[in-house]
């Protein structure tokens, strides 16, 4: 199964948990494992708090003071994306969730979102659920 | 199959190799994937060297100076735990791990821990096993 | 199924994607996930563009600049790879990708590589394929 999504600004966390949630439901798998793929290098997928949105603003914040968007990267006279690369490899295209009676085992303040480093962009999420 | 550990300082590594192994012998599973799963935004799963537990002091230590703990986030104004969000989002919630022989086919130098980002607090760790 | 690699600098990635497709192709599964995982706490597996390799040369740039090899770090006075093993453990030892219609399910820009923060040395790759 495959999904899109479309970011709207450079950098932005979009969640996907109704989504997978959908597809997991969908599947009448009813334990397994479910692995939620971006198959992008300029974007991964988080599991985190987003209840409180502001914890996306803030995660964003941190990994650009970690790694600088610019920094004499020899990429970015290709492209202008080697910091959104650099982040991509870092948190990784993916996520595997464990499902328990037909749904994602996320904890009460798990939510599975696309981070995107280099929208608006269209990026394709693969989910692939396995049976136990 | 699940089960709670507990940190009892507010940044700590906890191994819980032995728990997962003796689950993954119980199954009976003799060769597959092994997914270890948090569910909780402030922590995360890391595999790494215990056998020098310094190099748990070192990675807190220097997973601090990359991502500090406070640094204006807007989520401190609500729980004062962002640095333990982000650092839980960077690192992840799941390791995924090849079973063979009935065994975690780790490294030598391989431990699987829970990285608790904002205890003391008990935490759940889900284990999945899928047969190959 | 495992092979082994080897880095020829102290810091490297090392594309693997040839290997893990051709690992792929021999199962004969159709539809499912293929774990590939480094048995060791000083390397890691990315997943990212190598089409232009300089962005391998910026994510060890950045990724130094985060997590300085040195820094008063306790276990240097032991093995002097505290570094080495602090990037592991952000990193992780492991990606899982999907696999569709016999092949992995890559983005166009995504490679599978070895990231070696500790050679030159001989890794091992355990690869693990699962059907859906």
């Amino acid at each position: 199964m495959e999904f899109k999504i479309s970011s709207t600004k450079k950098q932005e966390l979009t969640d996907i948990t109704e989504e997978i949630n959908e597809i997991v439901k969908n599947s009448e798998v009813k334990n397994g494992l479910c692995n939620v793929y971006v198959t992008h290098a300029t974007a991964g997928i988080i599991i985190n708090e987003n209840y409180d949105p502001n914890i996306c603003t803030d995660f964003l914040k941190a990994i650009n003071k970690s790694i600088p968007e610019h920094n004499n990267y020899l990429h970015d006279k290709i492209d202008n994306n080697a910091g959104a690369h650099i982040k991509s490899a870092i948190i990784g295209p993916s996520e595997t969730i464990p499902i328990k009676d037909f749904s994602l085992k996320l904890g009460t303040w798990q939510s599975v979102m696309v981070a995107d480093f280099d929208g608006p962009k269209q990026r394709t999420v693969v989910v692939t659920i396995i049976k136990d």
